[in-house]
Order: structure tokens, then sequence, then C-alpha cells
């Protein structure tokens, strides 16, 4: 039931937002009782922090089995981290939408480690970046920090418009975004 | 007045969110009557297409000034473009998350000529990116389209998190974004 919750609060919430969804359409939409709801969750807010943590946990497991598949390279590592948050979308574009959108409507209490999620998933990818520079996989005197938030941008961008189900495959934006990541656009002279 | 109701609004709707902002508090935050509200705007939604709109139109114009700039190669273009987005967010970075946020609350009769502009925009710079292609400026075998998006998601990504007053300048980071989109970050064999 929890799960039922969570999910069918996901797409009421992207569609209509949080403050906009009451928790009685909730209940209405599920077929059950206000009863129901309060055994899982204290509130709406609640429910809010589980469905972001759900995502961001989510999205850290997989980031760190990637990490520590020994047999990958910095390269394989920074494309297979492209490929899984793109692919993510396939199934979690409304979770991603309302974990970018509704951030100001967490409470105070659950921000923190949130935050500190949120993160954690830079980080690792930056230390993914610094990585392939010491073991000379990558070269660039480039700031790590500012190339790893420009990396996170072009592929946390994709959860506004990517469409899993187009003529672009997952498989595809990912090589053209590791392309331009790793070898540019510029005509080599 | 009118434009005063606008900025007002642009900071209670990035704090609290559209649909948590009452009218009555936009105007007891600016000492006027609904009266005065009313004589400008419609409505609250007619207010946000406004807010949206006066955006979207001034990266257009900033847009087409450099895209019309006859002294400027595909490249100093690019980087101008990248350079006016990252720049705009001193002083519109809450419109830009408004933008962002609360494009589920424009109200469908207003929709169509915001999605319009925005895809202008994107359409430009696709354009930006194919003529440096042609006039062999840019080499790749990659979907324009794709890596537009791509350049897109860099940049306005940065409105979530760049501080235009921190350690980074907005010349900085413009140079870094360039730097990765034509040359990338692997090691020249």
């Amino acid at each position: 039931m929890k799960e039922k919750i969570i999910n069918t609060s996901i797409h009421l919430f992207d569609k209509k937002g949080f403050t906009e969804t009451s928790l009685q359409e909730i209940v209405e939409e599920l077929g059950v009782t206000k009863g129901t709801f309060y055994y899982y969750f204290k509130n709406k807010q609640e429910l809010l922090t589980d469905i972001h943590l759900e995502f961001i946990e989510f999205l850290l497991r997989n980031q760190n089995a990637i990490l520590s598949d020994d047999t990958k390279d910095s390269e394989e590592k920074l494309r297979s981290m492209i490929y899984m948050v793109i692919h993510s979308i396939k199934d979690r574009k409304k979770s991603a939408r309302i974990f970018f959108r509704e951030m100001r409507n967490i409470g105070s209490d659950y921000m923190e480690q949130i935050v500190q999620k949120r993160d954690q998933f830079r980080v690792n990818l930056q230390t993914l970046v610094e990585d392939g520079v010491e073991k000379g996989e990558f070269e660039m005197d480039l700031d790590a920090d500012m190339v790893t938030r420009g990396i996170l941008g072009m592929t946390n961008w994709s959860y506004y418009w990517f469409d899993p189900d187009g003529d672009v495959s997952a498989e595809k934006l990912t090589s053209i975004y590791l392309k331009i990541i790793l070898n540019g656009i510029r005509k080599q002279e």
C-alpha cells in the first residue's frame, strides 16, 4: 500500500503540483481512507520527502555500483553514469521532475539529509573526473567542480525534454553527450 | 507600477511558489489595493505569463543581436551566447527559476506563444551549430539537435546553482563550458 500511495502521489504531484494536490485527492484516487494514508505517512510533506529520498538513493546506489566496478576505466564509468541517468528517465521522469521542482516544499527537518545526498552524487562524479585526470585518461586544465556541474547539467536537463520512446534512444543520447564531453566539436587542425 | 508589481511578484513566487502566493500577499507587500493590481493584470495567471514572456523575450533579443553580428565567427557567437545566459543569472535568476518551475501554471490560452518562443531560442542555437559545421569551424558526426540540447542543459542548469558573486566568475564559467563543448576533456593521443 505504501508503494501504491507513493506512485499515485507521484502521478498527481507531477500533473498538478505538490501544493495543488490535496490529501483528499490522493486518497480518493486510491479509493482508501485518510486513516490508511496516516498509517504510512505523518503528512503530505513526509510523503514528498520519501519520494525525494527514494529517487536520490536510487541514483546513488547505481552510481556506487558503477564506481566500484574495477573492470571499467574512467571513460567507461563516465559512460555508464551518463547512461544510467538518461535511462532512468523511462521509469523515473516524474520523480525527477518533482525532485527538481518541489525542493522548496521539503520541510526544513528533512532538507539536510536530502541536500547531503544530492551533494554526494555530485561529489562522486567529480571524484571520477579527477581520477580520470590523475590516470591520464582525461586531460584538462579546467576546474573539475565546474566540469562536473556541466556534465550534470547536460544529463539532468534531459529529464525535461528527453522522450525515451522517441526517435533517439537512451544509448544514442549517451554516446552523443559522452562524445561532446570527451572530444568536443571543434575541427581538429 | 506595473514593473513594481512584476518585481515584487517575482520575489514572492520564487520564495513561496506561484500557487502558494495569494493576490492578497502581493498587494500587501506593495502597499497597494487589489484595484491597482487589476488595473494592470486580469489575474495572477496573466501576471505569471508576463514574467515568462519578459524573460524569454529578453533572451531572444540578446540572442538575435549576437546572431546578427557579422564580425563574429561561429565560435565567438557560441561563446557570446553561453556568456549571455550565464551572465543574465545576476539579474534574472529568480525569473529563470520561476520560468522553469511554474510552466505548469501558465494557462492554456498563453501557453502556445511561450512554447513557441522557447522553441525559437533552441532552434536559433541549433542553426548556429549547423552553420559552424557548414563553415568548417565545428566538426561533428553528431545530431545537431541533441548537441544543442546538451549545450542548453549545461547553461540552463547553471540557473540552479551558479552564484555570480562567488569564486568563479561568469566569464570563467563561460570559458570552461565553451572549452568542454569545443575540445572535450579526453587526452589527445
